[in-house]
């Protein structure tokens, strides 16, 4: 069963992804340490103890469409009363509507443990959060009063109705009509597939934020306005109304996340109300509902990788577990009496230890962007636009790198397993089953990579990407400067690996300089990858630099040194791909047809 | 829906494994070309047209246990009527009994086939031909007689009983105990898991091969011996007899594969009969069971070698049949109206085409494995040991790389089709749940890697494996000689990867040479794939240098062109992993206590 990380989790918050050093210098206020690990210890008890033991039932079960209700698997429900009480949905939303205005540093590394407890249960309450923070940054102040208080307790959960059949990338294909009423309100009509939560038991009422077009908006994603539809209606005394005319017409059915029920929600059918159409308030302008989206659209990103993430710490857990139980053969040295365990043979501690290396370094990838998210959030100035960008360009790797992280764990947790990985009841396969989903949704992993080569690169001219490169060739020459032996050849091949990336980044500018877009879209997903492996690399070796004093630096070194000389090298293959790669695809692209 | 590439295939037979040099030398007596081909369309027709069908009613419905007996999903009874009436299961049993004494290279391109259709139906009789082979090469006229016609009609099928809750891996720790009863037959009392088609409804009988130990057995591997145990025995006129002591206790809930029932058996339990036990009829020696089961080892781990390849297939075919009709965002360069077809976007085309050259890949080396079997069996003296060595060879390289393929590409096709790949309607997920037990069942990826390492290329004090290489060495110099300008930098690339696979062969032999077991083996799984890869590189170009004068030759250089610049730039690290990687192994392992 999952225990959460804590010590390892706090670790990389302070001493790898900049925790530290904003704590003494009061960038969050009088936050302290003592405060952070109290947090972090009870937001992983919470995950250890009382929603790992629900992952389960809630993937057995699932969520269940019953007559229009949705029914959430046994112990949910209690499950969430205990989660809003001990008042972890607020954890940063602001002090004005209940919340506690913590660092997002704090608010990922919660989730991590949650999400490793369980995924389909933690993913509701990410969405409230995401729809918080649209309202709060672009709502109006009486739709803030009206509704905020109870999505930030968690008495209301939200959602985020984009996706429709032909329009799930493209926002700009999207259908969806909204319609003024001449009150100020809208009414809202069509379909949104996809959405998540967008039914359940859990709160009396739902909070949907839904893009839509107006009549007269201009074509495209220039024509896309964001409206807050509520399940009912709220009176002016803060009790619920009339139901609103919208209601789930079917779930589908999934690989996994089974328990986190995702909706086709039909807007205006005439189903309830007098009138046809989904009463909806306008969030932000008419037209500028995606400028409102992308608001949020980086955090919920990030939030997705955490997922990543905590599939694959629950995976590497739970297989790390297993070898040392399972004995089968004698490995080479074994000196016991029968069996070795199998975690003795050398091809299982490497699979595990390649586990451990991705999912830490994921970790410290996404800590570190949530890091960026709080100074940019916290300074101002020319500060603020360095640490905007920096969260910018971190996003779709931390992104990409620990969803992709978390499928790869996961499946060679199952593979340590043997054929009881292929049984679910063992609870290996499920990791599989709901990693599966994150690095397609928020974004597939590709458009991450697009995103990555054609937007965050250019960002202050290339200046802000080179720069993050010369901190991370500074971390290598520590290393050759620490004269530490466990590091091995850490140094030389973190330099490699890091001129590799220099290389292909010089390569993807001056090509996307060129006007050659496809030429340098042809890379983007090698040179994403790079790019997170080069970060692993240099955030392991800064963990293992950090003088901790917690006894655990060696172990740390080691865990270094051995993605430096195995998963480093392929850092070479990667750069190659990005700036030779694209002629022999455009070659063979005839093949496909 | 899956379409059988049936050109694809008889090509790759032909011209890259080597079908048609022994066509022409006569090696396969008279059988010739057109023949092959009529098979090769029969047996494609068959796939597409009756298997594939019915592939996802049997994932959705599942094999169930109801009252102790179990029932296959609808219409596949009758699909095995028609399969065994088509004479499929005979393909390569001798003509004694039966069987077409065809060529082993046919049989593995004809399962390919059928496993697109369904791995889960297809599995059922490559258990029976594996059965089929142990009987008889190691059992007496008598059972031959009595069992052999109708395993080879099909009549009846057969399975393997080896696993045990404490014994997969390693067999030497199993614990079925076989009792002699006096007139040289036995009585078998035991527990067996993972009893692929155990129990069903397609035949009046099921022939089970059964692992057990005696009595007076040595410990460990030696004393192990093989009994057939009959589900009803048989009389002397060839009917059924009374039911024997042995049934099936449970069905496991899996990951994939839902159709085929994966039975614990139950043995004596006297739950049948008048005596307690099996009762089982001695194969081959006592005591030398594990030599019996060995003879099969080799072609039933090729077989899983073809699932891997067979859902790589036909999840490719649906990734790439959507990606053609699903239209999202503008690609770089679509001057189309509105949103372009995805696979015009680079990203898109690129996963496309690695699916494609993996797919490819793994299909002319389990070919040429499969051709190599059919050699060793033609040929006689010194060229019967070189066949027999290449197939020993080839043989873990192909299960494993084919079935590793077949999860890649299967996760892949998923990421292709977005969050519809996460519907489980949509059929692309069912690819990856039924691929994943691929790399584990016969033999987990990391032990066919030991296997490689450690048995393999000793083969001839490694004067096998290094002639193979200095073959592969000449097809790089032939697509250098070719002066086809459509390979690009294939001969250079290949060259490299060819040579890092020398170099890591010649550290692993001289490794072994020192003794030091445990530095080999760090490295065995990253040797496996780097053979993987240098071979689909020689093989691709093997098929692109082919003058198949059907006019696909430029299609087949591309994709050779875009695998050796795109994926074999892998072979340097994974050649670093096996030489430079123990150390660091090592010195990590102590992080997972």
């Amino acid at each position: 069963m999952y225990k959460a990380p804590v010590e390892e989790i706090a670790f990389t918050l302070k001493h790898v992804a900049g925790m530290a050093e904003a704590l003494a210098a009061g960038t969050f206020g009088e936050l302290g340490e003592d405060l952070v690990d109290a947090i972090l210890v009870e937001a992983g008890r919470f995950a250890s103890e009382e929603v790992a033991p629900l992952g389960e039932v809630g993937d057995r079960q699932g969520s269940r469409l019953v007559d229009g209700a949705v029914r959430t698997p046994e112990g949910w429900r209690e499950l969430y009363r205990n989660w809003i009480a001990g008042g972890w949905n607020g954890l940063t939303a602001p002090e004005a509507f209940g919340g506690q205005n913590l660092p997002h540093m704090l608010h990922v590394a919660a989730m991590e443990m949650w999400n490793s407890g369980s995924m389909a249960f933690a993913l509701g309450p990410t969405l409230t959060m995401g729809a918080v923070e649209a309202v709060e940054k672009h709502g109006t102040d009486a739709l803030k009063s009206a509704f905020l208080p109870k999505m930030v307790s968690g008495e209301w959960m939200g959602t985020m109705n984009l996706t429709e059949p032909h329009a799930g990338s493209d926002l700009g294909a999207l259908k969806t009509r909204a319609e003024r009423r001449g009150d100020g309100t809208y009414r809202i009509f069509g379909q949104k597939i996809f959405i998540t939560w967008g039914e359940h038991d859990f709160t009396d009422n739902i909070v949907h934020l839904v893009l839509a077009r107006l009549p007269d908006a201009p074509p495209g994603t220039k024509g896309i306005s964001l409206f807050l539809v509520p399940k009912f209606l709220v009176n002016d005394d803060g009790s619920l109304g009339a139901r609103n005319d919208v209601f789930c017409h079917s779930l589908e059915h999934k690989l996994g996340i089974h328990g986190s029920p995702t909706c086709t929600m039909i807007y205006g059918d005439g189903k309830f109300g007098e009138e046809k159409g989904a009463i909806g308030y306008l969030v932000g302008e008419e037209n500028r509902g995606l400028a409102c989206m992308f608001t949020m659209m980086n955090n919920a990103r990030l939030a997705v990788g955490m997922q990543g993430i905590a599939i694959a710490e629950a995976a590497t857990q739970k297989a790390i577990a297993y070898a040392k139980e399972r004995t089968q053969g004698r490995a080479p040295g074994w000196s016991g009496e029968g069996m070795s365990p199998i975690i003795e043979h050398p091809d299982i501690a490497r699979t595990l230890l390649t586990m451990k290396a991705l999912t830490q370094g994921a970790r410290a990838i996404a800590y570190a962007c949530a890091h960026a998210v709080d100074m940019a959030h916290a300074c101002v100035g020319e500060d603020a636009r360095h640490w905007q960008e920096r969260s910018s360009l971190l996003t779709p790797i931390a992104k990409s790198f620990a969803t992709d992280a978390g499928v790869d764990v996961a499946s060679m947790g199952i593979q340590v397993h043997g054929g009881m990985g292929f049984i679910e009841e063992t609870g290996a396969a499920r990791y599989l089953r709901d990693a599966r989903i994150a690095p397609i949704y928020e974004g597939t992993n590709g458009i991450q990579a697009i995103d990555l080569v054609t937007r965050k690169l250019p960002l202050s001219d290339g200046a802000h990407v080179r720069g993050f490169i010369a901190e991370l060739k500074r971390i290598a020459a520590a290393v050759a400067a620490s004269n530490r032996e466990g590091f091995g050849d850490t140094a030389a091949r973190l330099d490699a690996a890091i001129a590799d990336l220099a290389e292909a980044t010089d390569w993807l500018i001056a090509t996307l300089g060129g006007g050659r877009l496809a030429d340098a879209l042809a890379g983007a997903t090698a040179y994403q990858r790079l790019f997170g492996l080069a970060l692993t690399g240099a955030y392991l070796a800064k963990g293992g630099l950090a003088e901790a004093g917690d006894g655990r630096e060696d172990r740390r070194i080691a865990l270094c040194r051995f993605a430096a000389e195995n998963l480093l090298a392929e850092t070479a293959a990667l750069k190659d791909r990005v700036v030779n790669g694209a002629l022999s695809l455009a070659a063979a692209r005839a093949v496909l047809d």
